[in-house]
């Protein structure tokens, strides 16, 4: 077994979930990445943790998905998850339009069905992790050692230095109002964060961590965003999402590609046409884009904004949370022509930080 | 994928755990047989259940087993099995001896703590079946192909026809007090099964089935037995296990080959020193030894006994059921120089049945 993996689960469970004595863990992977499961039950069994895994086939979803149009919450999954501490899910595929062929609406019916699963699994402490499975390293066009480095890289790194660094923008974000995102002529977006706590994210629930996230105000987002960089939702390609926005909600949207799977996550219930969350990438040591937002999203030089589901420890007691069955995060390249304006002062120009070296007005 | 993949499954859902609407199902399987996932869950969407996979990795359960020599009931694993209506878990390997560094000791405390989670699972619609994957081809001696023809002819049968077969037999057990299993110079036992239900397995709990079974009164046998088919117990390789009974206890016991993991099976608790089983093998389409309990147990021409617990439904109201955390088979080769004697009665001979041509007292 690659040295790294016992060190990515090393981290998982150190790090991310804090792992106790005593702790009954869910584990979610798919057999690509029976490594790192073996790694996390030698750091589980060396803690005294309990551990179950679920076997993550795609092949099998789909099997299900296809047969069926209704779906309803699996009532012995809630059970274990309700009575869990902890839970590490592992992302890798050995084909990632596995799930490709499933009618856009059936996933939507079941991703509603398993919502009160997804919200007692946020509620614990958990993990999301990627494994370096070679149907990733295809999806993001390099070759499997390549990505294994690319992975781990991002992943196996001084995770409270990180923490420090990210502190510099949650300060100006915390107490802030209004926040506008401008890139190019094709993005220009305000939206209020009145009292929305600003969270660091530094490799707690997302293995690699290394953004910065609050949620807007569900009525006070408004103007237009085109997101340049491509989006993978359920086995499909989504090319050039563009969102209108007046008062919150999406009023005109269109893709290049794949429009329709946009129009289902839009159409999933009322607040999947409102945002859900703003975040900004910086993770440096994510130096390309690999086609998996996990990865993508903490990117230095970039915003990611999600339709949806805000998380509830970014919305602040007195205010509106928005909640839906779906989170769909999408990105924006903030390389070139772009600055990100917090009640009226830019704080990052062309990806470079008012607190970085290099930053000019 | 094989045609005969999705018929097993069929047999599974249809015709061993009757699969209904709203069933709430957990199926246990290893990476190596997800093509019956697969077609389960293709089934599953048809009938309108539920599902949630386990993976079942044997390396893992090693790296956790290997990390600990304590362990505490999963509660979460145990809610999810008291939720669940119907559980289904598949066998099958990519090494039959990925466990077998693990110490018997750990893997009887092991067996300990989750035996409140085995019990739930027990009181419900359940079924065990077997997968071909190539390492369980290596251990019957076969070619994978081979394997396949074998497994999926004893698997894919008429089970009604089966079932009328051994009732006969029912019919001769069920009423009867004591039986007497005679084996060459090595092996004969008395035991008595008065007022103890036989049961006909005809592939419900286990697919294939193919055999009629019985629970001993716990204090009733005596003689000796050596089971002259190898036993594999956690990835080892028991050879010529000899047990003594003096009513109903093993008070000596031996064998030429890994004789410790026997020993520890039977200093697992108190009752791991009785028998729990009598059951008899009808399956004619299983014509060969594979080393796999499952399928040798179910052989024409064979006795199988456990020590351990016993099933529940094997034992009369009135009678005392022997409780134990662990159910060991072992197997006694009938055809030739053998009889079964029920009530004095000669039943088999040299494994030919009083029922069926051929038989002579």
């Amino acid at each position: 077994m690659d040295p790294r993996v016992r060190e990515h689960a090393d981290i998982i469970v150190s790090h991310s979930v804090e792992l106790e004595e005593g702790d009954d863990v869910v584990i979610h992977a798919p057999p690509v990445a029976e490594d790192l499961v073996v790694a996390l039950y030698e750091r589980i069994g060396d803690v005294g943790a309990n551990p179950i895994s679920l076997f993550g086939s795609d092949r099998a979803q789909r099997a299900y998905l296809k047969a069926r149009d209704e779906f309803e919450t699996p009532e012995h999954t809630l059970a274990m998850v309700k009575e869990a501490d902890v839970h590490i899910a592992i992302r890798a595929n050995r084909n990632v339009t596995e799930t490709g062929d499933v009618d856009p609406e059936t996933n939507a019916a079941y991703s509603k069905a398993v919502m009160p699963v997804r919200e007692e699994r946020l509620s614990k402490r958990w993990c999301l992790t990627q494994y370096p499975a070679p149907a990733n390293a295809q999806l993001a066009e390099m070759s499997t050692a390549g990505y294994e480095d690319f992975v781990w890289d991002a992943v196996l790194k001084d995770w409270e230095e990180q923490r420090k660094h990210q502190e510099q923008l949650v300060e100006i974000l915390d107490p802030a109002e209004e926040v506008r995102i401008v890139s190019g002529d094709t993005t220009d977006l305000t939206m209020s964060i009145d009292g929305n706590p600003t969270k660091n994210d530094y490799g707690e629930h997302n293995m690699p961590g290394g953004e910065v996230f609050t949620a807007p105000q569900p009525d006070s987002v408004n103007g237009e965003v085109l997101f340049d960089k491509p989006l993978y939702h359920q086995g499909r390609e989504v090319e050039n999402v563009y969102l209108e926005f007046e008062d919150g909600v999406v009023v005109d949207h269109s893709a290049t590609k794949n429009e329709e799977v946009l129009t289902e996550v839009l159409n999933t219930d009322e607040n999947a046409r409102r945002l859900g969350e703003l975040g900004i990438g910086m993770n440096r040591d994510i130096d390309r884009f690999t086609y998996n937002m996990l990865f993508d999203e903490k990117m230095g030089d970039t915003v990611h904004m999600a339709v949806g589901r805000a998380y509830e420890d970014t919305v602040g007691k007195d205010n509106e949370r928005n909640d839906s069955a779906v989170h769909v995060d999408m990105i924006v390249d903030m390389a070139e022509e772009s600055r990100i304006e917090v009640d009226g002062e830019t704080v990052q120009k062309n990806g470079c930080f008012i607190f970085e070296d290099g930053f000019e007005e």
